[in-house]
């Protein structure tokens, strides 16, 4: 079918095409054309995850969400999303731009690339996609409009469940080594932490701040050292704010917690942890920054002049941004999805111990999200959290 | 049409069709046969609001929620709301039992009656309503997607603009007497009463949390001292669980601070008062126990039996609460629309005093929402204010 499209390619063009994996939920094709550079992807929806099998059902409807999202956020940000060129909504399939001079950023951290500009770009493609999708920075109507062609009740589910319920208690899809049975066991048993995800499960089940990505991890983000494109975003619907910065966030510090396994030089894990950290700085206070500058300039709600309002919202997304995070963190350790930044670690003590890290930081930040104020307290929960680890 | 019917009517039916007022929104008949004692009601939805003309449209998607709500209300409390017995979307109308025998519960109180059985009823009511549309008594995916039909971005526009936008600014449908143009200066002047209500202005656009009635007012009730009947949620859509009660609530305070101007005996008077107080202290009890055995006994969720979760909950719909009620007070005295309790107050030095009252009991309540913690806080609260406004 990629002959017949007006665009990029003609009748003489020498096709070729390959599948690149994605995932769980899709087919995803890569066409070039052999006598010219160009090339695009094309994305159609699987109604079944491939990691279960045609057991676990899943509606198209997400393929529709995901083109309509990618539009969107293109308005929002162009530069940072792949451009859709063509869509077929009946067989959940999109047509889009090329991305294949980026690479996957969570590959590119794990083979220990610097992206000194992500911070400042996810930061700006936050900033705006959550302000001018929210009550903030659109009409409330409109937005309400928007929420219900966003509600997305599948995909929220699959998040609701591994997120904010297996991690939890005994589940069959939960998956983690026997060598972490203990933390797996005291994180069911563990009332504290279990009345913080209720909270951060009721946010996300409840709070329709924005119209989020839903789904924004380092493998839903290509990157170069010189730009940023944010792709898959098929689990988007309207959420708290906190969801995906937390996600972002969450996925950095996994990475973090993933050095000591695949770095030896001391030297040289202790400065790519200072980066790392200094990344999740920069994440939240460039989102920060442009947000209430937004705010400042873009506001059309007019209670929201009201004074102290601003420094209120500000705060509630922070806290939102930590719990979130944390309980990212502790669901790629026990649930069904793990990262690669910790499975590849071939040494089976590193990779406990890293394990074990990313659960104590996770742990950390959803007990204490409530009471942060600052993104200099939250990276002091992780320091601290890390340090009783290792005494 | 009526005579189309398959009920209750037949060919030979001699009937008898009167217009029965019912507010800004709507035509209502009410149908008759002269040959036996059947009736109905037919209530069709306007494209307008009478109100103000042609020239404030409005979305006929209303009459489709208001029936499926009625419908689902039904299901929950059998016998708490009128049966639907016919439907035409297309028409944008409903058949429904009819309810003479009843009195809309504004007139009800202005009048002195007392329903001794309300705050049992309301308290179920609104219990079984709210718990099994949320996340803690029903599946989370279809709660999605009930949300999703749910949306009513027209009707929601109208609450927020009219509740928690323009009382506090210069605004064209603002509607109150010369008198007490201090009072609406002051409200227009108030920034910590202006985040407060930016605050809960947040949580009604954002927090969905269950599916409400959305104008549970003492209009929207029809009783006897035996039977309450809730009607007319045309306004419904996934919202704060407090909204429902507060509004509850607002009118019987406001129907308190109306006392004053329509008795003259301080006996009764005084007596009167302590019965309003109660029936407000009542409803927020009858309700709160409901929903605590309805999460002990029907929690779909099982995040949610997290140790101190459901007090955690309940206290917020309670804070919840007393901020909508009180919001919804001060909208009654300088918004658009008006409660007859005060409005048909006479004597203009009573009629003034009650809206001064009534204005400082939701104020009060505005600026205290988030420190309250029980009803009893919530009574003194109310006492507290009246008492200051008398001194």
């Amino acid at each position: 079918m990629a002959r017949t499209l007006p665009d990029p390619f003609t009748a003489d063009s020498n096709l070729e095409c390959r599948e690149i994996g994605d995932g769980n939920l899709n087919l995803v094709f890569h066409i070039t054309d052999q006598n010219s550079d160009k090339s695009i992807i094309i994305k159609q929806a699987l109604p079944y995850a491939k990691v279960v099998g045609e057991s676990w059902p899943l509606s198209l409807v997400r393929a529709r969400i995901e083109r309509e999202i990618l539009q969107e956020e293109y308005r929002l940000c162009p530069g940072m999303v792949p451009e859709v060129y063509h869509y077929d909504d009946d067989l959940a399939l999109t047509v889009m731009e090329d991305l294949s001079d980026h690479v996957i950023m969570r590959k590119g951290l794990i083979e220990g690339t610097s992206y000194p500009l992500f911070a400042q770009h996810i930061g700006e493609f936050m900033a705006r996609t959550l302000f001018f999708t929210s009550d903030l920075g659109m009409n409330q109507q409109l937005k309400k409009e928007k929420q219900g062609r966003f509600i997305n009740p599948d995909q929220c589910k699959i998040t609701e469940d591994l997120i904010f319920d297996e991690p939890y208690r005994i589940a069959e899809k939960n998956n983690y080594e026997a060598s972490i049975e203990d933390e797996a066991e005291a994180l069911r048993t563990d009332g504290e932490l279990h009345l913080e995800v209720a909270l951060l499960r009721e946010k996300f089940l409840t709070h329709g701040e924005a119209l989020l990505h839903g789904d924004l991890h380092t493998g839903s983000i290509f990157v170069t050292p010189e730009s940023t494109k944010v792709i898959d975003p098929e689990f988007a619907y309207y959420g708290p704010m906190g969801f995906d910065i937390g996600a972002v966030i969450a996925n950095l510090l996994l990475n973090y917690a993933s050095l000591p396994g695949s770095i030896k030089d001391s030297q040289a894990l202790q400065e790519r942890e200072a980066m790392l950290l200094d990344m999740v700085r920069d994440v939240w206070t460039e989102f920060e920054s442009r947000f209430r500058a937004l705010w400042v300039n873009d506001l059309v709600d007019p209670m929201a002049k009201a004074p102290g309002y601003q420094d209120h919202y500000v705060q509630k997304v922070f806290r939102d941004t930590a719990g979130f995070a944390g309980a990212k963190m502790v669901r790629r350790i026990v649930g069904l999805a793990h990262v690669a930044d910790i499975d590849t670690i071939e040494d089976a003590t590193e990779r406990e111990r890293a394990q074990r890290t990313a659960l104590a930081i996770g742990k950390a930040l959803i007990k204490s999200n409530r009471r942060l104020n600052t993104i200099g307290e939250l990276l002091d929960t992780v320091s601290t959290a890390v340090s009783a680890l290792k005494s």
